[in-house]
């Protein structure tokens, strides 16, 4: 196994060298579009069994739309063709044949759902229409990164309708919190989470909300969105309903969704020299189990003694996994740079004594244990770790989050460190622009707390803080 | 709610109204692509939570593989392109250019898997190697019909790899034993399985498995295949590993797959003039609660009745619904309609009498249970419906297989009514179409018994029987 660049030689590399070697993800034959391998999948897999549950719970139920959009359905909303007619990609052949309509593969579905949705809505009494579904989506990028960035790419998109504007925004919000929620309960990441500029929004929304994460090169990891659609989308597409007093009404739209793009935050946000760190919580395997032996009564004895300890972790529904191939020393690192949680090493002394020796992937502690107490200190070690990893998320945030109100002095450390900066902005598209210009920061979200000040490009006077960032 | 027409009058008009009036799906803008709704992909989900479960125990991992095969692999394999390419539709534009090779989106993704796989197996040690992914697919068809047969739909797809032909032929069967088993036990159909002739097998194959229904019409429906690629596509993709004495040698595919064509199956297996019969097992409902009341006072205290009703059928784990809107006949048969296994009737006066009255989707027997009784006979009766169902769909199939010698009888009677038919098949693939012309009837599998006789066609000697039937 190949050493792997460190996180402050090249963060860069370091990342595609650990989704590679940990067997996450690797490169089609396909330009940018990826392969995601058993590991990387198995992620994912627990990523959608949680949010799943989560969107249901919110009154949501799941659809299956059309891979295909029409062309001319996707062109019916002005700003939305705009946003993303560059990135898509047509389907012009079909069936031995020359289409008479180009078809767009989604890019996201807002356009081949509304069609439907006009089928589907006619009174007050179908809303709130509340679905969801999981899918490809397909995004033609110049460059791309495995999971950051990828041609093809596996997301959940939820999509609303309600018969008030106030009633849109409340889901606005509560999809965001769902994501928030599931970022920090089960990613173990902290996020900022607020308002997107109009310059950053879907295209095509009224407004659009996200959850932005701090990554260890101090770069921010868009990681969820929820968007306003306002009206727009409605009109142009034709849906009405009948409002109680019999008065014909246009639904507000809200969508939202989360992508295989948070894998690549759960690497950049937890991952060290040494590989991965996965939280225990969506960890594919939570306990490996490495038996140390050195001839055949040994590897019996031990053998033995680690079913007895496999069967314990089991009936405590802990995903275990052991592994007695090549040296002790080879799997190591081998499951270090894998990010499994907990490592328990048991030689022969560990057999006679009873006990066995835990390594935390976090913090490289090693803890004696005796085979009595796995069933009482396993379960709140895990808890201990995931806890940890979620401790040390949002103490990188706090201290990586700067107040600037002198623009040189941002534009001189930006140019040396990546950090999130909190300044007051006028909300001047221009000066947002001149940012990015000068530093390659971007808005991320308004702050949710105000403080009159001046905008720190144009010096206008305003109280609305935004937080900038240089971003994946 | 529209009458429906009857399954005698029109079969294939019975289906469409009771997909539409069920709202399991509905055909989109986008030529012969479906929209699944909620209820219809509710019961995918069923399908593919247990699948999943079911595949994993065979030692296969999930994986997410692109959407898109570059046309160059694709026709890699003459046969597989030869059977495949009538059916494609191509991406030639992404990203705002023309593309330099055309890409194709995949009907099934062999070929773009072992250019994959050719990188991960180098040694005997890296089999068997078992992937499987849960995936969107395309193949543009002249005719659609909803779940049966649409340009996109949804299915698994296994991909293994395997030392020895006899190790692929164990997978064969094993993932084709895996299918048979589920859709007996959880979509309550009963199945014959069997060999495809060399005409029907999959576009590539060595050889092709399948699990054939056969509907209340008497047509047969393909519900699941499994195949054995031999080693035509492993060679065309240079899958190489050495073997235990370090010889290079060539690695033995199969794959394997269903869809939710299964959707088709359940709708055609088991529904009635009334609309579906949903198994218990994978019903997205299992009980619904109707209250009847005439006025306030009533409706308070069937309520409150109801609700501890729920609360003991969600403990234990009933999914259960209920449903107040509009008058109990027309729910009746709305529920009906959408085939839940029991409706539970509530009113005053069970209310009173701490009864509930059940009635069976299967049967229409209606039978008077005491609240007391709900916790023992509740899950015994939602077993005897599933066992029912099953029952049924065996005698089914025994009342709908008939034997025959003469090739003129069975033109005759092919003609008039739909049935499977054993008989003596030569193997030549002549015969095969002359049946195919004469009556639209296509070999489904080869019987697992022989006999000696004469191909019913040529009169050839021979021990093959074969399944004929008209198919979806």
């Amino acid at each position: 196994m190949a050493q792997i660049t460190s996180q402050k030689e090249d963060f860069s590399a370091w990342y595609n060298e650990v989704v590679l070697a940990a067997d996450l993800a690797e490169y089609s034959d396909v330009k940018g579009c990826m392969v995601i391998k058993p590991y990387g999948y198995t992620l994912w897999e627990n990523i959608q069994k949680v949010l799943n549950d989560r969107i249901k719970a919110l009154g949501v139920e799941n659809v299956y739309m059309p891979l295909f959009i029409p062309e001319s359905y996707f062109k019916k909303e002005a700003q939305h063709i705009a946003g993303f007619a560059p990135e898509v990609a047509w389907v012009t052949e079909a069936g031995g044949k020359k289409l008479e309509e180009r078809l767009a593969i989604r890019p996201t579905s807002e356009t081949i759902m509304y069609h439907t949705f006009a089928k589907w809505v006619a009174s007050y009494r179908d809303l709130p229409l509340k679905v969801n579904q999981w899918a490809n989506v397909v995004r033609w990028e110049m460059r791309t990164r495995l999971f950051l960035r990828t041609n093809e790419f596996l997301w959940q998109e939820g999509h609303t309708l309600h018969a008030t504007r106030e009633e849109a925004n409340r889901m606005v919000d509560e999809a965001l919190k769902m994501y928030q929620d599931f970022v920090n309960d089960h990613l173990a990441i902290a996020v900022i989470g607020g308002l997107k500029s109009n310059a950053e929004k879907f295209a095509g929304a009224e407004y659009t909300k996200s959850i932005e994460g701090i990554m260890k090169d101090g770069k921010a990891l868009q990681m969820g969105t929820s968007h306003s659609l306002g009206q727009n989308f409605a009109e142009t597409f034709d849906i009405n309903f009948l409002d109680k007093d019999g008065v014909k009404q246009v639904p507000w739209p809200t969508s939202w969704g989360v992508s295989t793009r948070m894998i690549g935050g759960i690497i950049m946000a937890h991952g060290d020299d040494k590989g991965l760190v996965l939280p225990p919580k969506i960890a594919p395997i939570e306990i490996v189990i490495i038996p140390i032996w050195k001839n055949e009564t040994e590897k019996e004895k031990v053998t033995q003694y680690i079913n007895k300890i496999e069967k314990q972790l089991k009936n405590l529904k802990i995903k275990t996994d052991w592994d007695d191939t090549k040296s002790p020393g080879w799997k190591f690192n081998q499951w270090e740079l894998k990010g499994v949680p907990v490592r328990l090493e048991v030689g022969p002394r560990d057999e006679a004594e009873q006990v066995a020796v835990l390594v935390r992937r976090d913090t490289g502690e090693k803890i004696k244990i005796e085979f009595n107490e796995i069933k009482n200190k396993i379960k709140f070690l895990l808890k201990d770790i995931q806890n940890n990893l979620f401790k040390n998320s949002s103490q990188f945030i706090k201290t990586h989050v700067e107040t600037y109100q002198n623009y040189e002095n941002y534009k001189k450390d930006s140019g040396v460190r990546n950090f999130f900066a909190i300044v007051n902005w006028c909300g001047n598209p221009q000066c947002e622009e001149q940012i990015k210009n000068d530093t390659k920061a971007t808005t991320r979200v308004y702050a949710t707390k105000k403080k009159p000040g001046h905008c720190i490009v144009c010096q206008a006077k305003t109280s609305d803080l935004v937080y900038l960032a240089k971003a994946y």
